[in-house]
């Protein structure tokens, strides 16, 4: 990166809740709970895994980002660009 | 649900994997790796978490909703189709 | 399908709107508008798109899936399956 | 923008194009064509917009962001961020 240590800790303690409603998924299934609160669930991580690629984003951008389009160095602006646009293709 | 036993032992080991790669997520995250990186382990995670709810998905719809759909109850079709509906909207 | 009179009504006046949104946006772009208010008006496109999209596919669940699950035809109703697990593939 | 005379004529095009494929949506709807293949082309104008969307976007970044980044201003280089993160958002 680098990430200043409180977003570090702030990234990780998400991931870890994250991990936890993983094994909350694991145990709806094992129970064979109903379908669409399974769903509703996924739909949950998937909204707090995006939350937290929003966050390394845009450190990304303050940081890597700002570096390579500062630098004067037009191949690495041009790969900067291409980075944001990959971002867009994949719905991070 | 009812899933059958295959696909809920599929799901959970699928599950699992996921479960390790959000840790792999935040050995990243603490040792400092290139962001660039670290995106595209999320997204990894994202498919894999999408490709678990398409499979939900589908067990959802050849059990609740053709049950619904069969059962000539108009309300409960209709509940079927708010929630297929509603899957869309949340792009899961 | 077979769509409503009042339902094909409906979408097609939508669809109206939205041709008459994408005259506007290449008036924008003849007119070297800000990259950002094109971006937003692209966005809302997408957004009408997407609207008329579940419109036809409510249709769609209510008359030709339904009587696909209803026939009792096994490779009909998995044919639905797929149509709609492809419906949230392509993020429709 | 300012956006270059060969890429305002590529873009302007395109949107004439995607303006012929919303008229073919109305025949279609009009003519009670399978919804099916009505939703298979509503998908094909989402990707087309999708990718009007991001020559765009990479010109913003090309010309604005990099202006803004490049300004030294920290407001103006922050107001970048929110705009590239909003963009991830809309899933532009």
């Amino acid at each position: 990166m680098p990430i200043s240590d409180a977003d570090r800790d702030d990234i990780t303690s998400r991931l870890s809740r994250i991990e936890g409603q993983i094994q909350g998924l694991k145990r709806m299934v094992e129970e064979d709970r109903y379908c669409g609160d399974i769903l509703d669930q996924i739909h949950s991580v998937q909204q707090a895994l995006k939350s937290v690629g929003r966050a390394i984003t845009r450190n990304h951008l303050e940081t890597c980002v700002t570096e390579a389009i500062r630098s004067g160095d037009e191949s690495a602006a041009q790969e900067s660009y291409d980075e944001i646009i990959g971002l867009l293709e994949k719905e991070l």
